[in-house]
């Protein structure tokens, strides 16, 4: 099963080493093991022993996870090991050769090319940069005159970190239903203040995990809430790959879910603090602009000037140590991607030497 | 892409929580996070960064599961989520429809209906209990006059507790060489005192964890050690899936396998210990038999009357508490599955109540 290399990845695997000024990462500045553990008042961590754990979540943990979600019960939620496995999980679990796949693009790469590695026909449909990285009604309604067996959102998206707009979803919802086509919601971008498309129709499974709004990369932690006869199923196919997700992480989600607030407010400070520093940044330099999202932690930072987005990439790197995803990770040149994850004081100064870079490789 | 029932999973799932005498498990029993802990002499836990980490796992882990083989250096190295996802990766990157790959029966399903899914064709070569569970040569010369993409070994095996006979193994890697068939060896149940197929062939991808001979299936993880051409392939397709296996469970990993004299003489012991239990009993009772194994946690007890597998499981745990996968979980009736893995007063507790679960049946 056929794969071409991914492209984001591997790029921040073989750069993100080098980062000085990291202004491309998608995850809120991460939190330290002690600053979670210190939120651990009943001391629930330090009793565990070390077996499989709960299979598919104990009930404290789909609980905490159910308070995320304004519906479902504990047979809406399972877990897995991060938001890509869980939508890994449910293409698997879904997808047949021969099935047809709606995707956004400019998109995440896995939501094109896993389900062509099934062998599904993917049919990309474009968000528009100067409609705010929104797509066409029209071009949803056109694509769904055939049979359609998933439509996969990603919602804030990554890269251009489009909130899809209310009208859009309310019809995407409506197309779905009349075509009994699954919307698979990847909403690891998603602030809770928001709601889940798997609370608007019961065609929708919602995806996330706790690596970006949470800080929490590194517990691998996610989860899918949906329709309980397709939970039963993903259920079923995972003992084919994870068994469970085990205790330690089980229990770190837990204490970090039970203490969200706290998490996502200082989530939401330093994004708020970022889009400052940038929005400060864009005033000063014209060549830049950028569509700021109103949730979610992601851009897509469009500049002028013939310069391809790797070259300047590499260049704001290995000179000033300024770390992007370039826009030919994603297909679409001239154009960086820009976390809101990082600490504005580092934002302020990776801009001044991104405006540096371009400046050296266009005078 | 459709997958069955995991017949024996869906059993521990369903029925282990109301185990007391637990004679079934095949992780030696588990340690508590606290145990692990107190080996982290030099405090490497306390000061994580909740991260993605190193996405294929750093040098000092790397190094830490190096020790286990003979051969090979960090580019043979990369981990995964459990031993199950190791071999689900390796069969993701090798297999496509059509190829034909070799796998033992009774044997772990995942390796007869996974390569299924992807439209692959399995030749299940049969392990003979009159042979001590061993398979014939003959069997696998005739198997292999066609092309054979992958053969599946899984060493010691699961839930025979085959330990391959070391002719068997250099003819089936003389055979593998000279017609380029890959070797997926799933050695989780390996104690490090056997040699790896991996250190005996470049044909051979070795996958394990930690979950058995270690105890702490709660980390969730699991490596493979194989051809760097290989290995560098799965780290491009990893980023589809889990991206990596992150801080916490790399450094609890790395905190174990440099204490791993520690917990496997902890394992081994309680091995033993069960052996002579099961020795004991069997003498008392010739209704039973069994291939002890001289490695690994595994067995398969054969009992005689004619009592389908799962009347007697059903019936030893709902009256007496003793848990067992009964045979009919690897189409096999007239076995259990026995773990050499829990306390020796529980298994000689739950042997009794075997018998008397037997008696009540047949009697």
């Amino acid at each position: 099963m056929k794969l071409p290399k991914f492209e984001v990845e591997q790029w921040m695997t073989n750069y993100e080493g080098k980062a000085v000024y990291n202004l491309t990462d998608t995850c809120v500045s991460p939190l330290k093991l002690q600053e979670l553990l210190a939120m651990d008042t009943d001391h629930l961590f330090q009793d565990l022993t070390l077996d499989y754990g709960a299979i598919t979540g104990d009930p404290m943990l789909k609980k905490a996870l159910l308070s995320l979600y304004q519906t479902g019960s504990e047979a809406n939620i399972t877990t897995a090991q991060g938001c890509l496995q869980a939508s890994e999980m449910v293409m698997n679990t879904v997808l047949e050769a021969g099935d047809t796949v709606i995707s956004y693009v400019p998109g995440y790469q896995a939501f094109i090319d896993y389900p062509r590695s099934i062998g599904c026909k993917v049919i990309p449909l474009r968000l528009y940069e100067e409609d705010g990285w929104q797509p066409k009604l029209a071009e949803l309604e056109e694509a769904m005159k055939e049979p359609v067996k998933m439509i996969i959102v990603n919602n804030p998206s990554n890269p251009t970190g489009t909130v899809f707009e209310d009208a859009y979803l309310s019809r995407l919802i409506a197309l779905s239903e009349k075509n009994h086509t699954m919307i698979l919601s990847d909403e690891i971008y998603r602030d809770p203040a928001c709601r889940s498309l798997s609370d608007r129709t019961e065609n929708a499974v919602s995806v996330s995990s706790l690596s970006k709004m949470y800080s929490l990369a590194g517990l691998r932690f996610g989860w899918l809430k949906g329709p309980a006869d397709l939970i039963e199923k993903i259920n079923e196919r995972r003992d084919y790959s994870i068994i469970s997700t085990g205790p330690v992480a089980d229990i770190l989600a837990r204490i970090a879910l039970e203490n969200k607030d706290a998490i996502l407010q200082r989530s939401r400070t330093i994004i708020s603090a970022c889009k400052d520093a940038v929005r400060e940044f864009l005033e000063r330099d014209p060549r830049f602009s950028v569509v700021l999202p109103d949730y979610g932690t992601v851009s897509f930072l469009r500049y002028e000037g013939n310069v391809p987005s790797e070259t300047l990439a590499l260049h704001a790197l290995n000179r000033y140590g300024v770390f992007f995803v370039p826009g030919s990770c994603f297909a679409c040149e001239n154009h960086l991607r820009l976390g809101l994850t990082c600490r504005e004081e580092t934002m302020r100064k990776g801009l001044v030497h991104l405006a540096q870079a371009l400046d050296d490789l266009t005078q």
